[in-house]
């Protein structure tokens, strides 16, 4: 195959991304021969800086450009209440619904032994150091990892080592059921259960 | 929405690629936040220098290294057939087949009255200088533009042009119909009716 260097190297770099196959790597290097050079240098400019302009905020694990994060160190939210999620792009999806003012924690993963991702591999200890002590301050711990196998085994893990910590803490799943807009008729049997189980009086 | 800087920026340009939404683009952001530096670093280069690093061929107007391109000086070619196509990729795709031993043209797009491009806002002029004067050497054209609507206005317009520059030159159209794979059940009309006009003997 005769292609120029410059562009067999972008098209390869684009492949490594998620979903990104040998045919759209090639789409997005071609049709980037077309944008202004001004344009690459930027997009050049954004992804060099990505890591480099961005810190792991200590307390609550999400990438943010300040440490403590804007959201932790933030005093108009509730810091009695912290939300577990999994990942970061979590913290932006519940941040977008506008319904929560507590504090995130972000995993970095769930555990899920068949990839031998234990409870070291992720950041669970720093979530057991934020609520250690007597006057940690911490009310409830609304965990929100996936509804997956991992996400599950993750919660169940969570939930014993926290009463462990703090007996009196109120430990919270996020609520299970039928997502809006979805057709009854096509819910699988959990989904439907786990509908039954959470139901609540109007 | 409180999501830093640098990764807002990342998720904008990403956005701007093609067949690349909100959601996507937000997924690769903070995939790349967990690729090693030096992996950014190759990608940013990558795409700050595609451009830089490639030049437009004189002869046939592909995108490469060299001027004339690797295709276009290679004396072990056949310099007497030209395949016309409208876009890089598509040399890329008939190079796979390793089936033309030929030169091509690139017209970068076809002739679109709805977009305003006519035979002047792509490389139409530069084909036809191509085949100019008496002893131009080229005694096939092999028009290969995508069979729609535009690609065909293209192929006309090419042939009339051609035919006036050189009336003895062999012009021809890539083969229509039936693709390798596909259900003759569906399909279309236009298709069928090609493939029994190009039937051949066995």
């Amino acid at each position: 195959m005769k292609v120029a260097r410059p562009i067999a190297a972008l098209i390869e770099s684009f492949q490594k991304l998620p979903g990104v196959g040998p045919k759209s790597a090639q789409r997005l290097t071609y049709y980037l021969l077309h944008v202004p050079q001004n344009e690459l240098d930027d997009f050049s400019d954004n992804i060099s800086k990505l890591k480099k302009d961005t810190v792991s905020c200590s307390v609550c694990k999400n990438v943010n450009e300040t440490d403590p994060c804007s959201i932790c160190s933030d005093s108009g939210r509730d810091h009695s209440l912290i939300m577990v999620v999994e990942a970061p792009l979590d913290v932006v999806a519940f941040e977008r619904t506008g319904k929560f003012r507590g504090l995130y924690h972000v995993l970095h993963g769930a555990i899920n032994p068949l990839e031998n991702i234990g409870p070291d591999e992720i950041f669970v200890q720093e979530l057991l150091n934020r609520v250690k002590g007597e006057d940690h301050g911490i009310e409830e711990i609304i965990i929100a990892t996936n509804p997956t196998m991992e996400g599950e085994a993750t919660s169940m893990y969570l939930t014993k080592q926290l009463k462990i910590k703090d007996s009196n803490l109120k430990i919270t799943r996020l609520g299970m059921g039928i997502p809006t807009g979805a057709d009854l008729e096509y819910a699988d049997e959990t989904t439907l259960s786990r509908a039954i189980e959470g139901r609540r009086e109007l």
